[in-house]
């Protein structure tokens, strides 16, 4: 997948249906796991026959995998564009990405949490198509991240003695833990622990001429 | 529960029988879910009628409960008794238990990696007693971590200004960033890439005159 182009959106009515219904199944499949998504549970769900929801979709694992191909561009939406669109690529851009990241997961655009947490969770142990392209999806994102840190050093805004491939890695880390916490505790405090932790990280990473990240005090705990 | 005593192995054949199918029990239950842990399941497993099983436990609830207290059993004994063992309270003590807990991942003691994770992954958005005994144990262990850490600044060996809350949910988000990558795409280098993340929150936190951790690079990535 690309990252940093704009999904199409269809215009066509059988399309504007198949949206609709893949939103809702993005939405259960957060809750419920992408393997609870039958053609007869969606069906329920959007009050339609499960013949008509057939016509849409031709096995449960094309259904499975639209519903991850909907959440992909939901996460473009929502993360990946405006952060190109209010910061220039450096540090900032970098912060900004992490905070809206976090945000996502604060505003439950899925009820259930992070899709991909848990479809990851959900398919790490079961080959197949699925377990592949939420591994695939996953690992772009994570490629992203490191190019993002990597330009922030062609910038001269992070030093180049930092490890980008393991600075992506924590900030994934600090985000796993949040979703976990926010999940699990319904703590609403725990994406702010994880901006003070990506703070933290960045601030020590900064060259002396990088732009100011926000204060620390902005994120309540 | 507490963590600090040793768990009491029952030696009559009926609690040994039952230890064994408990044992079973953490395994699927790590790859499979505990929903999917049924008796019928897990007679299939261990070659027993479902009825010999049936007489071990009520319920499906009271299998998975069973599963649960299993699961912090063999916790217990692999990561915070040979911490204990190991060192005195401290930072060392500290490092010990982190080590560890990442090497129990790595030898992968649950077939389906933390069963812990995998449990709270699932049962997150389903109240009852299963969710509020994952909550609950995985609170008293960030707990525990976390009391480690004041003990370490007592010793005067991590600083005051440390807050000990926070470095114990960074701790726990990189264990749950290589919990991840080690069960998406079997990547053997996670766990390193936490241990180093961890060394240099601790080497970062650490007073002048505390006792020196291992280098960074005794761990490849």
């Amino acid at each position: 997948m690309s990252l940093t182009q704009t999904p199409q959106r269809s215009t066509s009515k059988g399309q504007r249906t198949k949206e609709t219904i893949l939103e809702k199944a993005v939405d259960l499949a957060s809750v419920e796991g992408l393997e609870g998504l039958t053609v007869g549970r969606l069906a329920k769900e959007m009050h339609m026959s499960k013949s008509g929801l057939f016509g849409h979709f031709g096995s449960k694992e094309d259904l499975q995998l639209a519903t991850i191909s909907k959440a992909r561009e939901i996460f473009i939406e929502r993360v990946i564009q405006p952060a190109r669109n209010g910061a220039e690529p450096g540090l900032l851009r970098l912060w900004h990405l992490c905070d809206l990241w976090l945000q996502y997961m604060e505003d439950e655009v899925f009820a259930g949490g992070c899709f991909y947490i848990a479809a990851s969770a959900e398919f790490d142990g079961r080959p197949g198509a699925v377990r592949d392209t939420v591994a695939n999806d996953m690992k772009v994102w994570l490629d992203y991240l490191r190019i993002q840190i990597e330009k922030a050093q062609m910038a001269k805004q992070i030093s180049a003695d930092v490890d980008p491939q393991q600075l992506a890695y924590e900030i994934n880390a600090f985000y796993m833990g949040a979703n976990w916490k926010l999940q699990l505790y319904h703590d609403l405090t725990a994406a702010n622990r994880s901006r003070i932790a990506i703070l933290n990280r960045l601030k020590a990473a900064a060259t002396p001429t990088a732009p100011s990240l926000p204060a620390n005090d902005n994120f309540k705990i």
